[in-house]
């Protein structure tokens, strides 16, 4: 029995499955209200109300700004978005690298250079206000780090950031080189802020772990992603619109769901863990989608019309709803993000969460640290004969 | 509260104190009979009669390696000591970029930029065979990378591996270019061999957190790296040393022992969380060093001796013996190991047991994910007004 402790021992159930590992007060989710919150306001009520900026503030400053706070700290975290010089210079070795494993993985190269970079310190040896302007830093350049490497990806260049934009505007903008429409600006801002926190999940505890040992920011937030990219930590818009492709037109929706459904397949796009109600950021999105209209769109809404009618029928007595990845593939789509961006852009809105949760942790100091249970053979066995050191050097 | 599960919710120690997160066979530490092991063998012994290869084969495959099998494991690893190009071209950036964070920064990001550029894919997509390939190719690349940052920090060309030497040899022989002592190399080996695990930690948990999500190989490592270089997580070899310089000569031991000690501060190099007898690793490092003799030894022999009469003195019934940092940092130095190399080192002979940890965790799959207890003002709160969004894009 490992002994690295000398608290008794605690069983618990496996995967830590409702183990209450750390008080928050970043916010929550009422799966069966259908609600999440971030601190005290409704997450979804901040999505419609706010722009990115005001809720990054109330996320890592714990109250939404004043409109000088709101100048204030636009101008700030606008003035980061700029990389320093060795980590621009090294994307292109880093987008060739990333070719296969893509710009997620290329975003936990470049975020862990950046944090270098940046000379981010271990969050303990620094005060609470160097700890924010750290994770300032490297949220602000998310979106030039992936829009870069996305772009060498290409064959293009990377686009300069503009100090004048929004966050999600400016995340556009340097995507595809021109100004994108007010519309689209405005759908993945309400993206971004609806994404920033969920609860508590593998990423998001990722960082706390890493947080909790007193290490900079870029190794809480280079975990944090690594967790993300997992297949099991879900998150990806971009099966959903899979789905909706392989079903191709309306007539064939019916068939093809049926059958998926009678082999035991999973919907992509559909079913919560945690909701048992409409998941609160599908209802928005949806909206959002319905606000740009389209063909695409009045496929979307048929498909998932037809596809819930079928799973009450074939599940009764399950609420199977679609989740927040079915409108975000669709208005992600509209927005004109290609889809391999999709997951990338939801880390952009994801990183504000995760330095919330680095900051909480930061500010109370106590090593996360479980033990294992040994259940191998009994040691000690003698080390086996003839076991020569290898000759020479 | 967060309700990100059906299960019921659990309190537990704060920190996860003593909580069982995961049964394992690869090893254990038994603190009170100053006892740790690798699988069902002592790690000492391991230590003592066996090379880094046959340890690391051991961890990852479960068994000792017979001839046959060392040779072709051996011819294995050394293959994957030559970097892609990608990687290889990006190394001159990432070390400009890490000079101010060091070597072990610079680690977090070439390996994940190795992982991407190797193709490593999420664990859960691939079968044992290629996960533990994966594994391989990360950790018998981490002392090419860690000579070759090094030695760019140092306006140095990187030196090419070389794979006749052995793992311990050739990292030697990256850092200086030259052919090193036989006796250095196998002190080396002897040093990486024993820290290839000791019981669960918070790097050894982070990377069993983030394999637990499926994700690949690399983002496992490099969430631990990170983790590792958080202060709290101990083990900073160098800080011994610095506790030997700043005594300076044998007159100065006493009263420079005993302010510390009355002033309420801990010594480094001294005291261990578990073991409550002599570290059984501080105690075969002791031998290592006592092989090399000289001036420097006795000094830290004399050292360790006035230390631990004057603790016993001023702290009575508490067991305060050196602990591994101690004569870790007299025998890297006798090595020729520069102090910023130290915890990297220690990195080196780590990877094979995260390795060893990412490759059980991946083959139960299960996430990780423990809930968190929201305990801010209660949600929700209307959005104040005026909340206007920002105006334009």
């Amino acid at each position: 029995m490992s002994s690295n402790r000398t608290a008794p021992l605690v069983q618990v159930p496996r995967g830590l499955a409702g183990v209450v590992v750390t008080d928050t007060e970043i916010g929550d989710v009422r799966g069966a209200e259908g609600f999440y919150h971030y601190r005290q306001y409704s997450a979804v009520e901040l999505a419609r109300t706010r722009g990115f900026e005001d809720v990054w503030h109330l996320l890592v400053h714990g109250d939404l700004p004043d409109p000088e706070q709101r100048t204030a700290f636009t101008a700030e975290v606008a003035g980061l978005r700029h990389l320093p010089d060795e980590v621009r210079e090294a994307l292109p070795a880093v987008a060739a690298a990333s070719r296969v494993a893509g710009p997620l993985a290329g975003l936990r190269t470049a975020l862990s250079l950046l944090g270098a970079a940046r000379g981010f310190r271990p969050v303990y040896d620094i005060d609470a206000g160097r700890r924010r302007a750290d994770t300032l830093a490297a949220c602000a350049a998310v979106p030039t780090l992936l829009t870069a490497l996305y772009r060498l990806g290409q064959g293009l260049e990377p686009v300069e950031p503009r100090v004048d934009l929004s966050y999600a505007a400016n995340y556009l903008y340097m995507l595809t080189g021109e100004e994108p429409q007010a519309r689209q600006a405005r759908a993945v801002e309400q993206y971004l802020i609806s994404t920033i926190d969920h609860g508590f999940n593998a990423s998001t505890f990722t960082a706390r772990v890493i947080a909790s040992t007193g290490a900079d920011v870029a190794a809480c937030l280079v975990g944090a992603l690594g967790a993300l990219s997992g297949p099991l930590h879900g998150g990806a818009p971009s099966r959903a619109l899979d789905t909706l492709d392989a079903i191709g037109t309306p007539d064939r929706i019916d068939p093809w769901v049926r059958e998926r459904v009678l082999a035991g397949d999973r919907i992509m796009g559909f079913g919560h863990a945690v909701y048992r109600t409409e998941d609160p950021r599908s209802r928005m999105l949806r909206e959002i989608a319905l606000g740009f209209g389209g063909p695409r769109v009045d496929f979307a809404v048929e498909v998932e019309r037809h596809v819930e009618a079928i799973l009450a029928e074939l599940k009764p007595g399950r609420e199977l709803h679609t989740n927040v990845e079915f409108y975000a593939g669709v208005v992600m789509e509209l927005c004109g993000l290609p889809r391999e961006m999709f997951t990338p852009t939801f880390a952009a809105g994801r990183v504000v969460g995760w330095s919330a949760n680095i900051l909480e942790q930061a500010a109370d100091p106590k090593i996360i640290r479980p033990v294992a249970r040994y259940v191998g053979p009994e040691a000690p066995v003698p080390v086996p004969a003839p076991a020569p050191v290898p000759a020479g050097i």
